[in-house]
């Protein structure tokens, strides 16, 4: 007998051997069916697998990472077979389970094209109603190298090659065999939608020096109203896709002669960037925060002192050289070691603690071609910096007035469902952080207490914090469900160390302060993408690039459109004349798709009477008011977004 | 019998073998006795020089560049001449004049310190008294080695065998002979004030492998009153010095860990330089520029294509390796580049000109440690730049209104003193320009005639203009008489054709617009220097980092005192509160001296009455208001500085 322990901490007493598959049958039949994996003892683990000593055992379902992946992987499977069966001969690389589905790299005697997903789809489908089950196999290395050596499959030959012998295990559905550590769902029924996404190319093993494989992207469900959900949650994300929306909204553009992935903003863009900056630093003066300017390079010892050489100095952007005098400079991954000289400039007294030193400041890491991605993975980025130097004593109320900021930042910007994940300690294994076991547990109770007083909905993740203090991260959903990490805050009593900063105590003694790193959006680049695939481009009022665009309904009211623009203008609401020789339909259609908020009509009773007529984006005809009138309106208006979401201090 | 050619024009005729001098005399006898030098068909020659041949004629004064630099030559050769007399055997590296001055660079048997620049000072004088003539000769190369061998020394033998034979001069006051090209004054007796300035270390020929020489600097007037003023200026300009008054104020600072002349800008100093920013900011958006942001490294191709690698490569940071992909990068050492792919990022009409981008860029440009300056002379440095692209018949136009900007702006920040250089093709070599004969014609008039018409005192130069464009440069002149060169416009030709810029036409064809480049400040660094040493700190009101300080009499009034700053920063007028336990007058004489404009004393009378005393900064006690009226008074203030200088467009 084995004594099997659940999360909820009661213990029961199965046969030796028993599956984790039987156990959940053994508590109720519909756990069993819904099921897709385990943990036993830590390690997730197929259902089917035997449990021969006692273990915590916990299911996986759907709702946890751990269930899809083991989907997902059976699925890559899945498509394998199907591909052996089309098309005889062909090779296999790796097929793993991916964020959203799987992929598998083959090496194929004849072509695959995309035309040819909805055929394999077919077979995978014909295949799956056949529930075949996964079966496990543990393999000596001399009979796993013979088996692929003779069905002719040099990839797999190549991986076996490095794996250790009494490690390599195989599992076969139906036909097809492949080596794979797992873990599996039981069989291939539970797989009821299908869709092949796309095919690419991928180099074997990353290297481009070898083989070209044909690599075939999928997804799958079970449940095909599932598969429904998530092709049109992709169609929704398509139209919202921000590299789209910035091209057509002319808020930036790449330039392959400048260097991929570093953006060029135009004109509205950055336009929209400093009103974003404008807003940070309106709500950071309140709360103290000074402004500073440092340069984008540094001397690399500066980055030896910090750590940040260590850290980022062989995978990134390479140190400069000088002419002469042999000196190296690196462009900087961070900007904090710069603000721990700035503080070092003069000695500091505990009076003068806190200390906020905020910059935008533009920080380079290199990223390799394949991982760039629009806004939201850069090589240049611009984050809404700042650090906080602080007394231990004044930890908790300056991580409160930093969880206020960054609320009351969301708040404005629309992003009303927002997590937060604590990150705490590996409570098993002390060692490895920085800074003494008081420190780390008066600031790990203020991030917690904070978070509470806050009233945030927060998970607590232990061992995920930094080995040189604990942090906060903040996630937000979307318009359309989905999840975006922004935000995060930051304790570090690691650089106050290796920079020796210091301030005088009222006992005349020198202390260390304790920084704090923070930033709301992460990054310009970064927010500027989730705002634009959360609002679809329809930014809050007082972001939007242009607020009106008059329209004059034929060029004799060119004039008093202009006029209205121009008196629009001097009261900051950001006006625009359409003066094309377009018809009036034809203007409103063109405006209303580039999302102008408010349409401004004009004609000859608007002109004789010195008012104007009102569109809404998405609303339509609001009717008529004077030209004053409608500027009270909108500064009104905006000023309300504004003050909407305001903290009490 | 020569023909000798005036400056006006006219001829005369003189036996051959006349010197400049007796040509001077000739003219008037005042004329010899202040020229210091001669041009003789463009050769700027001694005095003394006998003329051969027709020749025109010019004679230099001490008002005239070259006139100063003969009278410091000479001046450094006194020097030597001293040295040789007080510190036998010693040996003599290059004696230059320089900008302001001289030096001489020296082997001395015995050390030389500034404590014994006076006794070589007072024999410089008794050598001067004598009127020692300066005799020209010209030496064999076999000759002069010889003669400087067998003095023993060896650094001007080095000199002398770097040279061909025919070429070589030596040039004798009293016992002292030198190896020299010339010219130099008549004779010693003009240089009537002297004054050693200091001793330094100079490696022989620059190269820190060689002998380490002593350098001593001095200057020298023909009279004692311009010595005194000379000094006097130095004193002054030694108070204003931007580094001393950027660390008092708290505005910026350097660390060697970040690196040389790369500033790190204090809370104070970024305020104010953010304060620059939004003035110019809405002063361009007035004139229709579009902000534009780009990152601060660009692929190494890009300045291949502009040309900025064939002149910054070598001598600049050099590029940037990625770990993979082999990639390089450069730290850009213009913005332009950048500016010309925005404008390739569509299509552009006749109708879309004239585009202004403008971007508060930072650069990166390597200099020497030894050349690095305060904020003048700095290896990263923020560009207010923008660039027009034009069509050829919109160039004066917005020519004009550059001129309009750059002069407002230099208004309202008070430098009232400034010249313009129009800087024009070489008339006489026309090839070396790029562009047709035409555009370049235009082009040179429209700059001419926006002068002309903007009635700017200008100064034209031909063959300072750029292969690429005929430019305008603005000098100012500061609170104490300094020229300081500030803004520039530039005429492009060349960018437009090397990236291919073009627009459509009202012709339907393509055509390539103009690009113009300008920088009113040149870089927020060097202006916020500039405006540094001009005002001496005491800057206008709406730029100061703090307008007010808030004094309470005793510690009793701080509550009262921090009530009086809150509400003043609400109206934006910048207040603080000095609410140190220190006397009043303590308190008052701290706050002049950190140059705070208003000082505001509260007690108990004002805080019963809910008023302010009031102290101006240099002008002492200016009466009591209530808090309403002083708030109104600071914020009509600003505003009237701010419109005091608007231009009418």
């Amino acid at each position: 007998m084995v004594k099997i322990t659940f999360p909820d901490g009661s213990v029961k007493e199965f046969a030796a051997g028993t599956t984790a598959y039987q156990i959940a049958e053994s508590i109720s039949p519909r756990l069993a069916a819904d099921s897709l994996a385990a943990s036993v003892n830590g390690a997730t683990v197929d259902l089917s697998r035997p449990i021969d000593e006692d273990a915590s055992v916990k299911f996986y379902k759907w709702e946890d990472e751990e269930g899809k992946h083991a989907f997902w992987h059976t699925s890559s499977h899945l498509l394998a077979e199907a591909l052996e069966a089309l098309y005889p001969g062909i090779k296999f690389g790796i097929g793993p389970a991916i964020e959203n589905g799987f992929y598998y790299d083959v090496d194929s005697p004849v072509a695959i094209t995309e035309s040819d997903l909805p055929k394999i789809e077919a077979k995978m489908v014909e295949l799956a109603r056949q529930k075949e089950p996964l079966v496990r196999r543990e393999v000596p290395k001399a009979e796993a190298l013979k088996e692929f050596t003779e069905k002719g499959d040099p990839y797999k030959v190549e991986l076996i090659e490095a794996l250790e012998d009494g490690t390599i295990s195989f599992y076969t559905n139906g036909n097809f065999t492949d080596l794979c550590r797992g873990p599996h769902i039981p069989n291939t029924g539970a797989i009821k939608a299908i869709k092949l996404l796309s095919v690419a190319g991928a180099y074997w093993r990353g290297d481009e020096k070898r083989q070209m494989l044909t690599r075939i992207y999928g997804i799958s469900f079970p449940k095909k109203s599932m598969l429904d959900e998530y092709l049109a949650l992709m169609e929704e994300a398509k139209k919202r896709d921000h590299r789209k929306l910035g091209k057509e909204l002319e808020l930036f553009a790449f330039s392959q002669r400048v260097g991929a992935g570093l953006p060029l903003w135009l004109p509205k863009g950055a336009a929209l960037r400093d009103r974003l900056e404008q807003f940070l630093r309106s709500v950071q003066k309140e709360y103290g925060y000074q402004q500073v300017i440092t340069p984008h390079i540094g001397n690399k010892e500066l980055y030896v002192t910090s750590g940040h050489y260590a850290k980022y100095g062989k995978d990134s952007f390479q140190p400069i050289h000088t002419p002469v005098e042999g000196e190296e400079y690196l462009l900087k991954p961070m900007n904090c070691p710069h603000h721990c000289e700035i503080y070092k400039v003069k000695p500091r007294s505990y009076k003068d603690l806190p200390i906020r030193l905020a910059e935008f400041g533009t920080v380079y890491r290199y990223e390799q071609t394949g991982e760039l991605h629009g806004l939201t993975r850069v090589r240049g980025f611009t984050q809404d910096d700042a650090h906080m130097f602080v007394r231990p004593d004044q930890l908790l109320e300056e991580f409160e007035k930093v969880i206020d900021i960054i609320l009351y930042i969301f708040r404005t910007l629309k992003f009303d469902n927002y997590t937060a994940q604590i990150s705490l300690r590996d409570k098993t294994n002390r060692e490895k952080y920085i800074g003494t076991d008081e420190n780390w547990e008066k600031a790990e109770q203020a991030i917690i207490r904070a978070t509470e007083e806050k009233g945030l909905k927060t998970t607590i993740e232990y061992g995920e914090a930094a080995f040189y203090g604990p942090k906060l991260d903040f996630m937000v959903r979307d318009a359309i469900g989905r999840k975006w990490q922004l935000g995060t805050i930051q304790v570090d009593y690691n650089l106050p160390e290796r920079f020796d900063l210091t301030y005088k105590g009222a006992d005349d003694k020198l202390h260390r302060p304790i920084m704090i790193h923070r930033a709301p959006f992460g990054s310009m680049e970064r927010f500027v993408a989730v705002l634009l695939e959360h609002t679809g481009g329809k930014f809050p009022l007082w972001l939007s690039p242009d607020q009106v665009v008059v329209l004059p309904i034929s060029e004799k009211f060119n004039d008093y459109a202009r006029k209205v623009a121009d008196y629009l203008n001097r009261y900051d609401v950001r006006a625009q004349v359409d003066d094309r020789n377009e018809k009036i339909g034809r203007k409103i259609r063109d405006n209303e798709l580039k999302r102008i908020p408010y349409l401004v009509i004009v004609g000859e009773k608007e002109e004789a009477e010195g008012k104007v007529s009102i569109r809404v984006q998405g609303e339509g005809d609001k009717g008529q008011m004077t030209l004053e009138e409608y500027k009270d309106y909108m500064v009104g208006l905006v000023k309300a977004e504004m003050e909407a979401n305001k903290i009490e201090k």
